[in-house]
């Protein structure tokens, strides 16, 4: 038997930390006087109320939690926050069709940062808080957020993070599951308060540099400007941006080795190393495409290239250059690191670098085991091998991944859309990134798609988020049954 | 040591054979009166003479043959054959650069069917006899063949046969591999001749009727005319090619048991099951779809939706319809119905209709195996457990194929060609297609590339028909080494 109470206690504590952090929200919009403060305060209410009603009823039942009991919480869990979450900008008016404050909703807390607003500048400020909010709070993970709170409330949660962290890297950054997740959170935090101040410095308004700080830490990519990032000509601001992108894409465990000053680690780790490369490697091809093609500065090129190179490959999303302009090679490469993504235990969607760089080792030793055809050749990772088994499901993930963005193109497609805008609108939305190809590239929004496809992209955006298995095992029977 | 001395002694009897299959235009052009005979003798002369050549200095050295020497054998057959056929084209001036010439016969002995002429009823019958046959030979392939000469020779084809069809399915038609390649070729033969005659009595042309059948069998898709089978309006014989396309696509194995009127293994076939039933499934689809879109007939929607399928996922190519000028999702399908291609032991290329069905069967025990994590859940086929060797060797096969596919159409968008347009090139060449998407749709051909595009995209024909690792392996230091 499922144990659906405790479900309903554990969502019940995530509303109420949704609420909590939706609050903030309110004495912004009063700062700046904007009339749509009680509606923001309403929806919070509700928020805390259901949150704060599922907890009192189900607070006396069993605590007993297993891996399947993991899974429904961790998917309701974004469900259930994104369906509260989009009550503000609905209750406002400011977003009036609840299809598309939920899809703006679900985008921010799977760090997506794909939107259907066509001006975003007109927000209240409570709304633009809130809307970054969602990405910040999803970025770091809700579930790890909450790693902190319910092992104090009684119960471990090492399923839950199983749940959460199906990566193929099961380094322990430390061995008490509540220690690690309050030192993740405290790593987040000071890289987020970091950039705030470093973009105040740059001159940005202390509001959009807070904004723009959650959603680069969380690789979400909202930002509060029409125009995303360049509407901020200063270089010093994006290349901030740029580097804390970079850093958001790095996995967490070093960037906390990074902060006690023990660097070998890092430098040792293969997936670092490759992610590195690969932004460096693909930022100077595009850099010098850029500047044999255009007349701009070169160092404006190579800023250029940077900026969309690791806002893509990190699934941040933001815009400085719109890259479907470049000769058709530049927003080629960009396609293709969508489907990369960051490093595993990292805020960055997509595929992840440590699952692409095994399957580019292990495509070239399967010609080296056609040749000895009797010899166990794994693959190697931080000079590890990796076991078959392991192989297998980054094997399985990837034909998966495959698979789905297969069919979600022929279904988007079915909406009316071309072979480019089906493709961008569905790999950027099970990879998390944002802008995508076609007409749902860095200048245009997904605004124009009908409510099924609204619904569809959300539902691709929860699975990649959730490395799809975790979602898409409740719909199998096997799930259920026993 | 490798023995390349085998090498050439096979690759000689291989030029003999393609040089005698060159002959047969000889007649054909002096029949239609053609000026262009004697450029082609020319050309078989040649063609003959290395291959005779090679025959005698080798003769005499070492037989022993093994895996390695296969693999050399089978990639260099394929190049070596493109090289000399490549002649008749260049000798008569038909297609001036050898490049083109190259292109045109690689896509030729790979069934790919994908072309650079931009007048193909401007070529003589001696040369469109030639395309064609390129094809025909290329389709049941040129080592299976060779597979009824070489055990006369003196030495199994065991190895040469473990190169050819590398496929999951080793099921034997007969023990012996001698007696195998006969029947195989049986079959072949039986089948162009019936669509021979069933064309010409529809009142095609004769000529036109062998280089359409030679094309059909081999899935290859090489038309005598500028407007592929849309040149031809009748019904009749648009369903002829329809039918025998979509025999070309199934295992010969099962061919054979049809001759033989066994009809209940075909039936019992998995792989065979799924082929004919995507065949169904996407052919309705798209015919209701161009039902509700264009004023076009019924019937006509059906064929055209019908005929465009079974071209596509038996990877022929042939045409009746711009599918480009369709709703886009009717093209989308056509375009993920590229990467399918036919049954194993067919002719058809792409990834195979048994890899994508066990593919599609593993994502889905993946999830049972994430609820049941200690237990061996084998993915079925024919209700045979498939062993987890197979089963990744399909995944890295898989992932290798996208792998390429991905890099790919970097390459090729770097000679400034627009995503669809690189995708569509790529995807079309590696799974032996023929027209592809974007400006190489259809109504397009490859004219406008520029020749290191030509070659890149007749090395991916190359790999694609020989099922990637039996070409690659010779590119691993591994092979060379010991």
């Amino acid at each position: 038997m499922i144990n659906l109470k405790i479900v309903g206690f554990v969502l019940g504590i995530l509303l109420i930390i949704e609420g909590f952090f939706m609050l903030f929200s309110v004495p912004v919009s009063l700062i700046y006087k904007e009339p749509d403060f009680w509606q923001i305060t309403l929806a919070c209410l509700i928020t805390i109320g259901v949150g704060a009603a599922l907890f009192f009823i189900y607070r006396k039942s069993s605590k007993d939690i297993g891996t399947r009991e993991g899974y429904i919480i961790v998917s309701l869990g974004w469900v259930v926050s994104s369906f509260f979450g989009a009550l503000p900008f609905y209750f406002t008016g400011a977003i009036p069709s609840y299809t598309d404050a939920f899809f703006e909703t679900m985008s921010g807390f799977t760090t997506t940062g794909a939107s259907i607003l066509n001006d975003i500048e007109a927000l209240s400020h409570g709304l633009l808080l809130w809307r970054s909010t969602t990405q910040w709070l999803g970025g770091m993970g809700i579930i790890v957020l909450t790693l902190v709170i319910l092992p104090v409330l009684g119960f471990g949660g090492m399923q839950l993070f199983f749940a959460e962290v199906p990566g193929i890297s099961s380094d322990k950054l430390h061995p008490r599951i509540k220690e690690t997740a309050k030192r993740l959170w405290g790593i987040y935090l000071i890289f987020t308060l970091a950039e705030i101040i470093l973009l105040t410095v740059g001159g940005m308004d202390l509001f959009d540099s807070v904004c723009h700080s959650f959603t680069t830490l969380a690789t979400g990519g909202y930002s509060t400007k029409n125009a995303s990032i360049a509407h901020y000509s200063s270089p010093y601001i994006q290349y901030v941006i740029i580097f804390f992108m970079y850093l958001a894409g790095v996995n967490f465990t070093l960037s906390y080795f990074a902060l006690k000053l023990k660097f070998k680690p890092i430098f040792k780790d293969e997936e670092f190393r490759k992610y590195t490369f690969f932004i460096l490697f693909f930022a100077v091809v595009i850099a010098v495409i850029l500047a044999l093609t255009t007349s701009q500065p070169l160092e404006k090129s190579f800023r250029d290239a940077l900026f969309q190179v690791v806002s893509i490959i990190t699934t941040t999303g933001f815009v400085t250059s719109d890259y479907l302009q470049w000769v058709p090679i530049g927003s080629v490469i960009l396609f293709a690191l969508m489907f990369f993504g960051g490093s595993t235990g990292s805020t960055g969607g997509g595929m992840k670098i440590a699952r692409i760089v095994l399957l580019i080792k292990n495509s070239r030793l399967e010609l080296k085991r056609l040749i000895h055809p009797n010899a166990v050749i794994p693959v190697r990772l931080n000079n590890q091998a990796i076991s078959p088994q392991t192989m297998t499901n980054v094997l399985a993930f990837a034909s998966f991944y495959v698979l789905i963005v297969m069919i979600s193109v022929i279904i988007v497609s079915f909406m009316g859309y071309d072979l480019d805008t089906s493709f961008g609108a569905v790999v950027t939305s099970i990879g998390n990134i944002g802008p995508g190809i076609g007409d749902v590239g860095p200048v245009f929004n997904f605004s124009h798609f009908p409510s099924v496809g609204k619904w569809f992209l959300s539902f691709l955006m929860l699975i990649g988020r959730l490395e799809l298995f975790t979602v898409l095992i409740l719909f199998s029977r096997h799930f259920w049954k026993s």
